[in-house]
């Protein structure tokens, strides 16, 4: 059972205990807490002087990984601020590529949970090692601005998989790896048993990354089937596979060092026209799928990949109720901001906003409904007006499908603010877009009711708050959500708006009108999805996320009797 | 969020409070722990010597039970002992109870995890009382002999249900109630947010029971689910109906007591002709379903419940591996006592052994392969000598359907030990049949390599231990298993069966030849199945049973400024 890998790892547990146990007790806390710097302040001024040039060299050459002998090569990403990347990426036999991983299995496996810990733990931090150069990839794969690229697809990714390390240590460490059994049995001798158990893990993991958050979805799959044992085999999507091959490389270079097969996780590349994701995931040896993307895909997998655990995160119509306000400018303002960030393209974006026909109350007074609609286009208007600043928040549209969907939701009702393409200050060819905000009638939810993926927002008139939750609950009970703000002034409606949360099991974001948004989700105290809901089959991360993608396999002997 | 009721189920966690952290305990160490006794000695005199009276006291009348109007009656229990039990039932119209439990439900939601589980440890403590009384109920529907019913039936299924308690206490406090979260921002005023946590239940819970073990392995699921707050519909086998509508009295007297609707917990009753799980466990209000029972219908609910996350523990090949031994009379004594138990209708029950066909070591001799199945024989036919003895140890078959199978599978291989009548000394009725023991080759596949259940057994020649290994994999990998018992002296074989347990992820017993058996499972200690392999989808109990029983449902909001 032991090698020098196991001893090594074991090592690097050791080395990184303090960030671990801290990590662990966050879970429990839940106060704000991360190891991850989200200011480039904070890392070493090189890395960030040379993060472009290192980013740069990366593009139009091929990109090494460790793996079976490659069968081809393919890449054609293209950044969303409008240049190709020109990168290729190496594919593999799938035969030969799962038979390796499958054969790797049982070191990694036999190395035991701390040593796997141990490497993984040095994985991410190595990766937040290289977080300014990740964020150039980020950047010009998702169209993130840079910062945010650098804060989400770096820091808080990072916090995800660190997470999930966190969870999936406890989940571990909470079955002992031994145990002496003892029965009294009266006045007889007791009955002894000398007891073990083994985490197993579930075989091979499939993890399928998305186009927007290339590293922050693909993380906590990635990381909590690795660290219980299973290989991964990391498949981004074709349009961000850099990010991925970065991260991927990373964790290879430490498996390696280790003395582990550094094809325990490997990268997996396709594109649109001839994809892999449904024969990998219908193979019998892969035992776990995690997926982000749409939904279509992801209830695919659910019904299909019935040899596999399967943790989906799909679409949804994230939603906010408005029933009354403190200071109506401070809540347009900060729903601006999330309706500006990256363009609407995130997850936990806002699209549905319900506000009774006849208008709120704003502190003391009252104001129409056209007023609420009014303030958020003028808020979001505002906020955009400095086009550089704006270009920084908005980022680019990572697909022109995304582009093309602004236009043709244009005639799903009466235009608040019109989506407008901007310059880009510093890239001419970027797609960059402002947000369309639409006004429609709660019968319209043919408009409104399912996830129009992007910068795209409805003000929904209701016949009063109740209508605004009741339309909301159906719309959530079918379709799903991550998440939910209500705005009001009123105690018993918060009451009732706490419980309705419950029933629609969609994470509740009560009056934000500061620094903190609907959208915005933070690693050891939000958990992101519920897993209750159609939009998301598990909430990532969480103990049901991590507990499934392992057994308990014990052996028990009787004890050797002392003396003997 | 507060009430009476939930004010008095908190005291009763308080009561109890000290059993369940010795629980949660006793899940970490893995040491022998229970508080539930095994002899009758331990209960109070007058319940034991009432208990003949007391289950006499529930023959030939109607059951009566809390729920909604009644719109019919069944039950057709028939003692494997030989006589009718005469209970009846209410039947109750699906749509109307399905509806009083989902309106049932909020309250206990809202009542929380502390009063959830000081509801259900109340339950388990008069479920404990009562056992002498159950431990009738349960043999006379299972067919177990009298002291088994009473200690598995009582005790155990008792020891399991705490079990499934602690798991998800310990799940359920992992997250917090509430936090405040609090990000610096440099030299601006930090961020702080008022975050709340709610565990939400899934929704209905379906608990389908099975006639051998009717409390032991309904208990799991039933306190699993009820204490993550999903009201339990437990619909039991039509042959096992009295046990189970015993226990769901007790928990609806004490959730009656407390002011939760009783028909939180509800029976539901079927007829072979006219069974209702199908219906139920498609049924989009139902979210979680229990089953344990025939591989058949476990994989029709795996495969149709879709809306539903499903546990079952099916029907598997449980199989020793007989390297070599140190004492073979002392290993068969053993095996003898594994298959006689209960007739061999424990799931954990050994089917398959495996034997080198050119004999084996036994200390320090060689013995042939002959010689090992002839000492089985013989070892079972010795401790089976005694009538009384043979009888309070078999009890009695549970259906007349495994009796025929005894008899069909006489065909299966040649004869070393045939099955008996015996004829019980207190139910001449009792339907008491003694293991069939039969020789076949290891390429008798078809015969050795599915579930035979009963008292049925093969001793299988091999070509040599590794061939063992082989044959039993590939049996195990297919049909699956609860248990693996190997006998070797060879410690390099043991380690080979070591990773052999954990490649076919079944629990292993080693050289069990003194007071322990392959077929025994201890909770708190035992993991019974792993969730690994065909025989079970998860294991019972454990941290990936309670953690998809709920949800997480955030709220956040600004912390109220200081002094405002």
């Amino acid at each position: 059972m032991s090698s020098a890998a196991q001893a090594s790892a074991l090592e690097l547990f050791e080395h990184h205990r303090a960030t671990l146990e801290r990590a662990v007790e966050a879970i429990v806390r839940r106060d704000y807490w991360s190891p991850h710097g989200e200011s480039l302040k904070q890392y070493p001024e090189e890395s960030v002087k040379g993060a472009q040039a290192a980013f740069d060299g990366l593009l139009n050459r091929h990109f090494e990984l460790q793996g079976p002998k490659a069968v081809g090569r393919i890449g054609a990403e293209r950044s969303p601020y409008g240049f190709d990347l020109g990168v290729t990426y190496d594919q593999y036999d799938r035969e030969e590529l799962l038979t390796r991983m499958q054969q790797a299995l049982p070191a990694w496996r036999d190395a035991g949970a701390k040593a796997r810990v141990g490497a993984c733990l040095e994985i991410v931090r190595r990766l937040a090692a290289l977080s300014p150069t990740m964020a150039h990839a980020v950047m010009h794969t998702s169209g993130q601005g840079y910062m945010m690229a650098f804060q989400a697809g770096g820091a808080h990714a990072q916090d995800r998989a660190l997470e999930a390390l966190a969870y999936a240590w406890r989940a571990m460490a909470e079955v002992p790896e031994a145990a002496c059994w003892t029965k009294p049995q009266g006045k007889a001798d007791p009955l002894v048993l000398d007891k073990r158990w083994h985490i197993v893990p579930r075989g091979l993991s499939l993890v399928i990354g998305c186009a927007t958050f290339p590293t922050w979805n693909t993380y906590p799959g990635l990381f909590a089937s690795l660290v219980t044992g299973n290989p991964v085999l990391v498949k981004p999507h074709p349009a961000a596979i850099l990010p991925v091959a970065m991260s991927v490389r990373v964790a290879q270079d430490v498996l390696g060092e280790l003395g582990f097969d550094p094809a325990l996780v490997s990268l997996v590349v396709d594109s649109a026209e001839a994809p892999v994701s449904q024969v990998l995931a219908l193979d019998p040896r892969v035992k776990l799928v995690d997926f982000t993307g749409s939904s279509t895909f992801g209830n695919w997998l659910e019904e299909n990949a019935r040899q596999a655990q399967v943790f989906t995160e799909k679409a949804g119509v994230n939603s906010v109720i408005i029933d009354s306000v403190r200071d109506l400018k401070a809540a347009a303002r900060n729903l601006a901001f999330s309706l500006s960030l990256y363009s609407g393209q995130m997850c936990t974006t806002t699209q549905a906003i319900y506000v009774p026909r006849g208008g709120i109350r704003n502190g003391e007074e009252r104001v129409s409904f056209d007023a609420v609609a009014q303030a958020l286009a003028s808020a979001v208007r505002g906020f955009l007006a400095d086009n550089e600043r704006a270009c920084g928040v908005l980022g680019a549209i990572q697909s022109e499908a995304t582009a093309e969907r602004i236009l043709a939701c244009r005639e799903l009702g009466e235009i608040l603010l019109d989506s407008e393409s901007r310059e880009h200050p510093q890239f001419p060819g970027a797609r960059v877009r402002t947000p369309l905000l639409l006004k429609v009638d709660a019968a319209d939810r043919a408009a409104f009711g399912e996830e129009r993926f992007g910068p795209i927002a409805f003000v929904i008139a209701t016949d009063d708050s109740a209508h605004s939750l009741q339309v909301a609950g159906e719309v959530l009970k079918e379709k799903g959500a991550m998440t939910l703000g209500v705005y009001s002034t009123d105690a018993e409606f918060l009451d009732r708006a706490e419980t309705f949360a419950q029933e629609v099991a969609v994470a509740l974001s009560v009056n934000l009108d500061g620094g903190v948004f609907v959208n915005q989700s933070a690693a050891f105290s939000d958990f992101h999805a519920t897993g209750g809901n159609p939009a998301a089959n598990a909430s990532i991360t969480g103990g049901a996320f991590v507990t499934r993608r392992f057994v308990v396999v014990q052996s028990r002997r009787h004890a050797p009797v002392e003396g003997a």
